[in-house]
Formats: structure tokens, C-alpha cells, sequence
């Protein structure tokens, strides 16, 4: 932490600072500039000078924080290596893409069994679908629960697709862990401390989406709250930030798939989906996405879109996907990255 | 939903969007203007609507919502009559003005009784404290818990005042309800519907904090999860949204208050002390939440703040709170609200 | 600025960030602590070590402003002193409180001078009105130019209340600064460079509104732009910011009243108006504006604002205006400032 | 405009605002639905309905526009066909891609000519260039005026590219116009009406920025000023949005291309450079505006950038620009684009 003293700040007040620094045990170096003073406390506590609340003391100007808050999750931890994810064979990270494909929600046995198998035809890695979903109404359908879960289980058996799926409810997570390949944590549920703690104790691969409102180090924070537990393999995943921009649902923010890779081991997944919430602009932002250099993607795909359940606007056709993903394909390429299959 | 064709989409188009409105039972109206086509659906079942994803279909321009997805939160449902909440005598609501005051969390039972001591002598209505904390990093200090709880306790009896406290996890809702006398759900929670709901069952009132990037919308919507549980008793906090703006920790929203007020029966309160994240700005914007014609505030105030444990910036000296106090009782006057004690 | 260096990084990146800081005549602090290694740059010149372009740099992982990078505006520029500014016998700033009323835009001669005279007769101290208004839309009305410019003069003459005006084109410049007691610089011109530098010339007071999307410390870089040409008669004004929110025009982002004074001697105006976008939520904007410490406020107000041509549902009828400006001084007394009348 | 009566709304509200839409000559058509009833007013004049301000009136809940506020820049003023563009033989829209690069500001004869013959050589189809550069601090290097333009010429000589530069200033306008073969209005220029209406005027193909906080609708707008003037060569250009996400200078918001492309005839470009702020990170977001379906880019590139005067961390080295260039070439063909060359 650097605490820059404001100008004209007395020697009693850098005094001050000085004596609340060591009172936690750590040495404060004060640098006297041509115009100001700054002193820091630079080390492994910095946390704990951030809990001194030195801001607005007398004579402090700033307290800027200098070391990162997440240490698991630091691309340092991993001497600068990238995790590879493995998940039934399939890879993810480290040059190794997976593509993520199925509907938003398991609506029935054909609806679920034919996306599922357009999918594994196009050649996608892994297949997606909720049994339990977030609803921001109480009054809209809200999953099919335990009879989703065993249609995902049917589906895996016929296509081979291991299965990503969503936990809402921690006490769901054994029937979700028993079925779930993949555990996702949705956008909203990203700063659910007990949730992510939790899974963190399951033994299964974590996808975790980035919050609405989630800087990237908030996002590898609340990874950090897995990965304490002892679970290595989470997958980080963009799905679109609130601005305010309202011509589309969410602004999908690319930069935050290089931004990541930059500061940690753990692969960058992207959904490309809910940010523009209509299927002709699924596309670009899919190709975008692989383009920006992300390990893979989860995207909504759907037998009969147009009948769909939920999401219905934004859900590619599963009869077309094959076009998309051979799409996805060619620009992975140019990014460096290859398609991981079994 | 008012359904906005494209300028030139053919008469097919338009045939095709007739269908799909009318095929959930719902009667479309066309109204065909001097150049664009509007297709009317307006009725109880809007919601049903929005899930035909008729976004990017063919020839559809804009889909419109009409209606307000929120029912019993609605001003119309109290027929125009502001809720008023009921804690142990004290109320909120309709005129009455709650000043609810106390730590960021509970640290020790000297720091607990002096400060919850100053805020009953200052005026406070109810008193605040954290025994179970949200921390961004998995390595802050995360509250006391029960022994919080404990404390709170002792605290309401030496003073008199009702408790609001904090519930995190769903598992700690029976150590939770038998102490507070109002269980807030932080910003991170406004979106954890499994929590809402079992809060919604618990029979406490509820101050709920709107997320960091929930429009005032989405936080009336998240309210309805508790209020049809058949709790009535929800208060909603304004505490500051994310912005572009980093001179702060966050954006107090004011105009949240008058547009949540126009929208619902429900009293709104406001929390001015996480959004500066510095004492010397609390109390400006403490007095401008009262003029801007909240229902009551809730304010971090420590007995020794510069020791707190957490948030120490931003919490205000409990033996000077009573200037505050007559401060926001004078701005409250103009306001035309009363602060109502027991 | 404080060079953060990556842990891990060698010896080398250390040496090459120490010669490009000393390349430009700084001396380079390197401290090294326990993890991490930071080079700090302190001094008058920290502007130029921002054009070094050292983020990205082998080994940099982070590169931190410590300076405030505007010198004219900074509260220390005045020893602490807040200044002062006299408008034809007005003092806005320094415990001297603004209360500047008017409409939108000047229509005609009946609309202004019955405007102007309700705006007197209920005690403001400063008279507004557009003749030059910047729109959106090339289709809109833009104001009635050089006409407006002399009905203000005539509104001028009949109350005795100095005129605040906006200028929009540098070419319009001599007939505005002819008539303006005040010229306002307007929101979406706050960052027009040599729109800045000439009213730094024009010697009239210039009134400041942030940009929509603009810091607290743009607007002090853009309010430098004036300074440095000599005019110290700057005043900074919050008039609501684009955030995710859309249930109103723009958030009033009232926590950058005290900010703002922390930081500039300069006084600070609200402008409660243009955020909510309709008048009955105006009133308690310009109440929270007040209380939050502002040094004054710009409030449209009209004599028939359901037919005024532009914003007509956000001004104050001007025959009601009296109430508000009382329930205006009564906070504003509880905040510490009297409105300064001539 | 549907105007959207609250639930309880009287006969006399309606009839109220039924009188107000008549009384500017439209007419208002009723709907009374189950629950609501919604009032419309849509026809070319729906700009005059906004200026009614109807919203707050007594009974009105919300008043939504239908039509787009846009006209020439709109799609279907061009029957669905998009814009191509032709500067000196290199076309932009319509499948030609655009590649556009050269240094962030003219700095002298060496830097500029070396920068062009080196972006010439990689394929690059146009030269961009700052000879005056808009700064957020008055103490920054402004550029070097008509020098620059002089060496831009230059430089057109040397490689035969044509040449991009910025107009600030208005008075600036003939020099720049002899000079430019492309005028680029930059982000903070977006809203200055009096800038863009010249613009329009002065017969040159347009490259028009997105403001930091401007909708795609304003952007549409503000193109919309210079193409009344009968300039129909407009380049629209995504350069970054503020966000509350402080990891990068700005957030590239791609989805903006798909949008502005269903809206719009108009070629759509991505200056890929400003958002990251540091040069590993342009190439992903590069590839990713061309992945997106963007026509063209704008990218910053010097020959020595680790000593360019302004955004010295962004600007990639030429040196290496013909690897990037050939990624971006293989990107645009999966995106169905051509470079366009002479």
C-alpha cells in the first residue's frame, strides 16, 4: 500500500500514519518527494493496511494499493504457466479450446436430446443446459430441477458430451454434483461467498461468471474463494457487463479475456449470448470472442429456438450450428488455439 | 408489450407475430401508423410475452414492455397508500422517519455497548451491526458470527433499541431471525433468490440493499420475492451503485428515492456511508438522503473508528453522532417527516 | 508516479524503467519491499513520466499517478481558501449560497420576463436562460440566437437579476459574452479545448457543467483549460451522469459536491433539473443538492412549463416557485450557507 | 410515441393528453387494455411529441418513443443496401474492409515518414496521423499543427496512402480540409454540433468517433448533423465506453458494430488502440473488431513507439505491423470482408 500524504500535510500527521503502519507489525518506508510524501508499506499484510481505513485521516491524501488482493489465482502462483482444465478428456487452456453448446434451459426429452446431439455433430467439447435457473420474476419458470438434471444425464449417455450445468441452491449441491461434469455459477450468484466456498469443496470443475457489475479483480477474488478450498480447476467466464448502452442487454467486454490471461493461470471462457440477446448477433460476438483469445466458449443452442422456454430470441438453431462452429474453428486458428475433442 | 415492426416488414411478418402472441392466448391489437406497424399485447400476461423472444424475428424492430412486472410491490397494489413498517413501536413509512445507527460489524462487547450507548443517546431508532460479514477477499475477517449475534443481544437490552443484522448464508437463518428485529440482505444478495424466498418465510421484516448495478426495477423485483412469501414488512436501501466515477468507492443514487416512492408502497431507506467510503463525506450526503425524501437512513457509526476492524474509513465518531443527528432531524423536518421513536 | 514492477521481474526491467524516468530529468526512488519492487517519480514533472508509456513495459505491472494533475484549481493553489465569486453583487462560494432560476430556453418575450419576474419575486439571485441550445437532434429547435440574447438583456433590466447564459460556437463568442453575467459552458462542450481556452479570455465568470461521462478530475482539468488563461471566476456544476440506470435521464451524482470541494477552492453548483427529467422530482434533487453542500443551484423554472418548447417536463412552474425557494434556504441554513442576494 | 397511462389513470387524463398530441396537429390513437391503457402518437413528428414533456403529467406512467430519431444515417433510407465508401480507390463497406494505421500524433519528419512507408509495406490502405491533438491536460503536447499537416503530405507523397487526420477546432477547418483526404471527428467532438455541421460541409469523407458515453443512437444522431449537410461519406467509429471497469483506459464495445450495422448504411469502424492502452492487448482487440464484422480499423502505429511523444504504451512497433496485418487479413476473409486496397 502506498499512503501519498496530501501537500502541506504536517510531520505529525506522517508521524501518525507511520505509527498506525508498524501498529500491525509492518515497517513504513516515508519518501519525501519535491512536493509531496509518500509512505509505504509494501509486503504480504497489505491487506491489513487497507483494514487501517487510513483514508480521510488527517493528511492523507490517497492510499493506493500496490500488491494484488488474489494470490491463488495470480498467474505468479503458476510461475507463469496456464492451467490446462481437463473435463472427460476434453481440454481447456493453454492453447486448448472448448466449445460449450446446448440450450439455456432442459425443457423436455426431445427438445434436450436433439439440441444435445446437433451440437455434438457440429462438434462441440461439451453441452450445456439448466435445471435450475435465476429469474429476476418470481413468477417466471424457474427450471425443471431434479427431472433436468436426469434428461442431462440422459443426454451425456447418448452424445458422450460431458455436462455443464448451474447451481443456484446450496442445498441442491449434491444432486447437481452427482450429475454435473461442469459446475456453473452464474453472473449473480458470483459474490455468493458461501456458495463458491461450497463448490469449492465438491470435486468438480467450477465455470464462474463474471457479476454484472464485477471488475476482473472482483472476479478473481471470488475465484480465490474456490480455489481456497483446495479445487484447482475453474474456469473464468465473460457474459457481459451493465453500461449504459440499452441497445442490447448487456456490453460484452472483450478486453477483459486478455486483461485476465494477464493475471492469472486460469483459462477465459466467454458467453456470448446474453450480451446481445438476439441470435444474428450471437455470431460476430462468438467469433469476436475466440478472436480476443479465449480458451473456449458456452453458447445457447436450441432445437426450436423460436419455441423456446426462455432466451428465446438469443438462442442459435441447432440445425445451423455446424456453419458457426466451423467458423469458430477457422478464427481459433489464427488465435492459436486448438479445438479439444475426446 | 407493445411489439414495434420494422419500417417495409411485409404483411407475413406482422401475420407471424399475430400467431405467436395469440398462440399464449393473448389477443394482439395492430395499429398501423403513417409509417410504422405496432403490434399491441397488453394484459396480465405480458411477462409470457417477453418469453416468445420475439427480438430479431423476422421483420420486428423493438419489443416494448408496457406493463410493470412487479405486482405487490406496487403503489397501485396499496391503491396509492405508502406502507408503514412496524419495529417494536418504532416507525417507518408514511411520515415517520427511521434513524437506524451502529458498527460496520460486531467486533468486542466494549466496542458494541459504547457505541450501541452513544446512537440510542444521539436519537438513533434502531441499531446496526454485522456479525456475519460479505468480504470481498477469503482471507478479511469475516464477523464474529454467533457470538455477534450474542452481543447484539446484550446490546438491545441495555438500550432498548431494535437490532438490524445482516444474513448471509441460508444456514444461518434460524440463529439469524431469533435475534434481529430486521434482517437486512446486503447488495451482493439482492439477486439470491433462495435466500429471498426463505427470508420472505421468516417472519422478521427485511431491509433490503439494492445490488451494485440493479436498476431501481430490477430491486422492486427482487423484493416481490419476499413479499409473496406473505411477508409484508420489506424496506429497500439505496447504497450507492457502480459508475464509471472511482473518486469514490461508489454512486450514491438520490434519485432512486423519489422514483422507488412514486413506484411503490414500500419505504425506502438510504445507507450514506458505503458510497463515500470516508467519514467527512458522510454527512453531507446523510443530510441530502433526508431532503431527497428517504423513509430513514442506516450510518456506520463506531465508537473508536480509526481501530475499527472493518470499513474503518467511513464509520462516523459515535460521541459526536449527535450533532448528526439534529442535523438530519432539522433537514427531516423540511422533508415533512418526523423521526419516530418508541 | 509509482512504477509498480511485477514480482519476478529482473534486474533489468528494474534498470530500464530507472533510465527512461531519468532520461526525462527525474530522479527515480526504487524501494524494494518484501514481494514487489515500486519505483516512485514524485514530482512537478510526474506529467511527463505519464508520457513515457511504461505501462505494457517489460516487467511493469502497474503505473500510479500520485500528483493531482491540475495545479490552478487545487484547493492548495489557494492555501485552503475556498474563492469567492461576485456576480454583480451575488456571492456564490465560501458560505455564499446561488440560487440561479430560469428557463430551458428563452421562447419569447412574455415566456421570459413573466419567468423572470416569478424567479425574482420568490428570491433567486441569478436569472437563466438558453438563447443557444445544444440539441441532439439537427431537427430540434436550436434557440432563438441573437433575439434571445436581447430578451435576456430586457429580463435583466426589469428584475436586476444578473443573466447565466450558454455558449455553444466560439463564433458566437462577442454576443454572448456581451450580454452574459455568467456564460455557461455546457455539459457535452466540457472537454471542447478551445471553446475552454477562449472563455478563459472572454473576462466574464463562466459557469462549468461536467460532462456526462466525465471524472471529478476531468472537470478540474477542463476548468484548468480556463484558469490558465487568467479568468479565476470558474464555477463547477453536477448535473447527472450516464450510468447503467435508465428509470431517469442521468444519475445526480451528488457525492461529487463534497469531493469536488476536497479537491478545489472553486465554487460548486448542482443543477437538480436535468437528471430526474420531470418536475416532481426535481424538489427533493434540488433539496439533496443543498444538503450535500453545494454552493448553489441552476434550476429550470418557467411560467407555463406545459407549453414550453424544449424539457418541458422537467421545469418548475414558476408561480409555485416560492415554496421550493423557502424549503431551499431552510436547508441551506442547516448546511451553513445564506443566500447571498444583492 | 406510445404514451403509457398508469393503472387508475381518469377520463380526464386521457382526454388530456389525447387533447395535447392533437393540439400539434397528430393524431393520438386509444388502446384500453385488460389492465392499462396506452395512447399512440406515431408518425414523422414523433420528435414533437417529446417535446410535449408529457412525462409526469397528471395519470401518464411512460412515455416511450417508437420511431428512430434518425433519418439519413437509417437502413432503410438506403433500402436496406450499405454504404460504400471510396477514398482515393480504397473502398470501406459493404464486404471492403478498411485498414487504417499510422502513428497516434505527427511528431517529426523521421518518426512520420518511417511510420508510413512501414504501415504501406504490412498492407495498410489508408495513413492515419494527429496534427492537432485534443488533451485532457492544457500542460500537454498539442500537437504540431499545420508542420504536421505539412509532413502528412509528405508522407501521401512517399507511400501514395491517404492520409487521416482529426479536426478539433473549427477555425482549423481549411487548413485541415486542403490537407485531409479523411477529417476525423474524435470522441470528445462528437456532440459539438457547430464542428460537426462544418464538417459536413466541407466535401470530405468523415471518420466520426463515438463519445465515451454516447449511445449508438446519439452516435447516430450526431452523424446524422453532417449528412444534412449533404456529406453522405460518413465512417462511424467504436473507440471504447466508460464502464465502472478501471483495468483498461476504456471498454471496447463490440457489440456495437453488429447494432449499428442492422441500423445503419453506414460503413462501421473500430479504433481498437485507446480502450486497451497497452500494445499487447490491440492485437486481440484488433482481431476482434474484424471477427465482430467491423469494416475497417484505426490502429495506432509508430516506428519507435517507446519514445512516442503521447500514448506511447498502445502504439504497436511497425516493425511488426505486417504479422498483425496478416492475422487481421485471415480474420476478415471467415468475417466475408476484403481488404481493399488501390
Amino acid at each position: 500500500m502506498m499512503i501519498v500524504m496530501k501537500q502541506g500535510a504536517s510531520e505529525e500527521d506522517v508521524a501518525h500514519v507511520v505509527d498506525r503502519v508498524e501498529s500491525i507489525g509492518l515497517s513504513a518506508h516515508v519518501s519525501r518527494g519535491e512536493v509531496l510524501t509518500v509512505i509505504g508499506a509494501i509486503g504480504s499484510k497489505e491487506g491489513r493496511v487497507a483494514e487501517l481505513g487510513l483514508e480521510g485521516s488527517p493528511g492523507v491524501d490517497q492510499v493506493l494499493p500496490i500488491m494484488k488482493p488474489y494470490k491463488l489465482a495470480s498467474r505468479q502462483f503458476k510461475e507463469g504457466r496456464d492451467s490446462v482444465i481437463e473435463v472427460d478428456g476434453r481440454m481447456v487452456g493453454g492453447g486448448n479450446f472448448g466449445l460449450i453448446a446446448g440450450p439455456c434451459t432442459v425443457e423436455n426429452r426431445d427438445q434436450m436430446l436433439e439440441s444435445a446431439r446437433d451440437v455434438a455433430a457440429a462438434g462441440a467439447t461439451m453441452l450445456r443446459g439448466g435445471a435450475y435457473k435465476p429469474r429476476t420474476s418470481p413468477y417466471s419458470f424457474q427450471g425443471l430441477g431434479r427431472e433436468g438434471l436426469r434428461l442431462l444425464v440422459e443426454a451425456r449417455e447418448e452424445t458422450g458430451l460431458p455436462v455443464v450445468t448451474e447451481l443456484l441452491d446450496l442445498r441442491d449441491l449434491d444432486d447437481v454434483a452427482e450429475v454435473a461434469d461442469v459446475i456453473q455459477i452464474g453472473a449473480r450468484n458470483m459474490q455468493n461467498y458461501s456458495l463458491l466456498t461450497e463448490v469449492g469443496r465438491a470435486g468438480k470443475p467450477v465455470l464462474l461468471k463474471r457479476g454484472l457489475s464485477a471488475t476482473v479483480e472482483e472476479l478473481l477474488m471470488a475465484s480465490e474463494y474456490v480455489l481456497k478450498e483446495g479445487n484447482d480447476d475453474v474456469m473464468l467466464c465473460e457474459r457481459g457487463i451493465r453500461t449504459f448502452e440499452n441497445a442490447y442487454r448487456f456490453t460484452l467486454d472483450l478486453l477483459a479475456v486478455p486483461a485476465l490471461k494477464e493475471s492469472t493461470h486460469l483459462p477465459v471462457i466467454v458467453d456470448p449470448s446474453h450480451a446481445p440477446g438476439r441470435r444474428d448477433w450471437v455470431e460476430p460476438m462468438a467469433l469476436a470472442a475466440v478472436a480476443a483469445g479465449a480458451d473456449g466458449i458456452i453458447i445457447e443452442v436450441h432445437n426450436d429456438p423460436e419455441h423456446a422456454i426462455c432466451d428465446a430470441a438469443q438462442q442459435v438453431e441447432s440445425g445451423t450450428f455446424d456453419e458457426l462452429a466451423a467458423k469458430i474453428e477457422a478464427v481459433a486458428e489464427v488465435a492459436g488455439k486448438t479445438v479439444s475433442r475426446a
